[in-house]
């Protein structure tokens, strides 16, 4: 894959796919229990936001909640893929922010409905540009932090996950089609929380890309 | 827009919007409330299936529950649209199924997780082509219909439509920006329930479009 394609996945991806409690000290600290199968849920590729973008905060919501992944970019088709060759169908790599209003989900999780309104709003994705895959020698061995405004809030290390890369892309690709760009969010670990209008944030992972976004009210226009 | 790009549309979508309780005698039927606000989900473009193909029940499931829906095709970019020209961003309509895992989403609405695996699999939202929207004068007057095996399940008007389509195409582009190709489906009149292994599925917008489907087991690759 050459670095213009690399670089034009997000734009050709359709899908995000992304795995909750994959982290057993985060779902510990939002009082889940560990699942015994990966959570999925998904994103809408028109929530991404490029590196120094604004993340926007919807009326009348005061914070969303930061959860800094690994995302895993799709470089072929995949369907029913075995864990034995699941690393073959991966493009690169990025970091990415799971943007999540805490308060809609927790009200969507007490009413048993979806959690789109929570994860799917505009800028809700912040992502870094694409490394590819010859970058990252081992997925399951690196370190993934987050600070707002200067301050760290999670530092956590891929090799912590539940389910691994691999499983997720076997798993994943067991239940939908998983086509070249499609990217898969791995889960966060600890230290989620909230940021608010005028904070800063910076995420990476350590050694291999960092970004940061601004955070602020999202504006309507009148009509 | 020219046919072929009516007909392109599926290729070119990202994502497809569903909205559920739509029509109050189905959420009754559900034992829902009649929601204040729409409620949505996501379903991922992979789980779109051609007139003519085979919807696939996946192990260990003996049937999943058919939804006849009205689709909306979006004709270009939707972003915090108004009601007043919403109807401008059409691009077409189609019929389509929401095909649904009832037990997997009974016992994710029980655990408070997302939808994603009762809704999202490939085959799970067959779909017409697309009807250009000068040949639907007013989809506020439709007739929904679906049999299984020739017997009448459903029929339903789109006059009974909760949130009028107008009103959801302004709701969600406040909430995600819509793109041409993305798709709406509107939500199911009463009358859902399962289908099994080799039945058939036939469906339509009475007078415009009819589309038929058949029910197997998914089978997987031995790996
Ligand atoms: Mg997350
Ligand atoms: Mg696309
Ligand atoms: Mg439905």
């Amino acid at each position: 894959m050459t670095t213009s394609m690399i670089q034009r996945l997000f734009t050709q991806g359709t899908k995000i796919v992304c795995v909750g409690r994959n982290y057993a000290a985060h779902a510990k600290e939002l009082g889940n229990a560990v699942p015994k199968e990966p959570v999925i849920f998904l994103k809408p590729t028109s929530s991404y936001l490029e590196n120094g973008g604004t993340i926007e905060i919807p009326h009348p919501l005061e914070s969303l909640h930061h959860e800094v992944e690994l995302a895993v970019v799709m470089g072929e088709k995949a369907r029913d893929v075995p864990e034995s060759t699941a690393m073959d169908y991966i493009g690169g790599y990025a970091v990415a922010l799971d943007m999540t209003a805490r308060e809609l989900q927790a009200s969507a999780k007490a009413s048993g409905l979806p959690w789109t309104l929570a994860k799917g709003q505009d800028t809700f994705t912040p992502i870094s540009s694409v490394l590819p895959k010859a970058m990252v020698h081992d997925p399951d061995n690196l370190e993934l932090w987050l600070k707002v405004d200067g301050e760290t809030r999670q530092k956590g290390l891929t090799k912590d996950m539940i389910f691994k890369v691999p499983y997720l892309i076997s798993y994943i690709s067991s239940i939908m089609t998983l086509y070249e760009g499609d990217v898969i969010l791995t889960g966060t670990p600890e230290g989620v929380g909230p940021v608010k209008i005028g904070q800063k944030i910076t995420a990476g992972i350590t050694g291999l890309s960092e970004v940061q976004f601004d955070v602020d009210r999202r504006v309507k226009p009148l009509s």
